[in-house]
């Protein structure tokens, strides 16, 4: 997606043992139109992969709500996300999975509902970043454990030299990234298309 | 706005002590075209209250977030989320404010990076409930110690027997709602419009 390879090229910063700072669009401020082209770009890209017929988006709280929101839009389906810390609205008896915490450390629980998560649900995952692939198997999981159908997953950023790629193959679904970081080193950030579907 | 009152009065449930349940559309399963319609919604009803020539919508991570950018899309400006818990690639000297956690108790640390929000800027808040008032509050404490000028604040939700409008009234700016509960009885959920300015 060349808005946003473009935008990675401009404003992101390598901090590092593997981080890319991308805030001013991702993680902490957000650009509602190249948000709402992400969505349309994932939607354009699963049908492209002949995922079809889905029915829910899921992510995990925080930074994946804004382009789960905007893919839920294209394809005119609800939104569900995992919440890490339980709402005093959440009931007891829902279904839990262990993912990695990038602000704390350690790992953290992601907590879905089995009110708005149902066996015959077609559901894409969808996420700000596919690094190790933790996060996004953890979500994996909790499709699973309802007994819905896994379709797709779709991430923004991939960092595709921390192979989280080949750790979610057994998932068997397509994974569409949306921009992949190659490699960092310095003030380098090799950034590209994901060339698995025709881009825009 | 009908469409969120609708939605309210079949889905809402009174869980006691003041808890609105909503979580198949605001706090954990979002509707994405109804969260298009509330960020239109908002923008028409500051532009009634003469709020104009806004270039930033801040709100709270998580529930606000949702609600924000599709204001943020309205509005054609970016949105700022302040983070609950420091993202790795958040640097130190960030502004910071307090406010009531929901999910934890206590208190929680709200923290926005001075590279967002500039003394020039001319803001919103926006944020899926207004009740006690303390998180918008602390959203505009962080808004003043940046220097910028608040203009305006909205929620989606607003509980008006827990009387968080009259807090905020120091602030001095239109406070728009999209809804609000007048009162929670057994399985009488009050809602209504909010009558400050024209609705749909």
């Amino acid at each position: 997606m060349k808005a946003l390879i473009e935008r990675i090229r401009c404003e992101g910063r390598n901090l590092g043992q593997g981080i890319l700072k991308v805030d001013g669009f991702i993680n902490h401020q957000l650009d509602p139109a190249l948000t709402v082209e992400m969505g349309r770009e994932f939607a354009r890209r699963f049908a492209q992969a002949g995922v079809t017929g889905i029915t829910r988006v899921i992510t995990a709280e925080v930074s994946g709500i804004a382009p789960a929101l905007t893919t839920g839009l294209a394809l005119g389906v609800p939104v569900l996300y995992a919440r890490k810390t339980r709402p005093i609205t959440m009931a007891n008896g829902v279904y839990r999975a262990e993912a990695p915490s990038h602000t704390k450390g350690g790992m953290v629980e992601l907590m879905v509902s089995p009110e708005y998560l149902h066996p015959h649900d077609r559901v894409i995952i969808i996420d700000d970043f596919l690094a190790s692939g933790k996060t996004i198997a953890a979500l994996a999981d909790l499709v699973q454990q309802c007994g819905a159908t896994l379709c797709g997953i779709g991430c923004v950023i991939e960092k595709s030299f921390e192979e989280g790629r080949a750790r979610l193959a057994y998932l068997n679904v397509p994974i569409v990234s949306l921009a992949v970081i190659e490699s960092m080193e310095g003030d380098q950030i090799q950034v590209r298309e994901w060339e698995g579907a025709v881009s825009r």
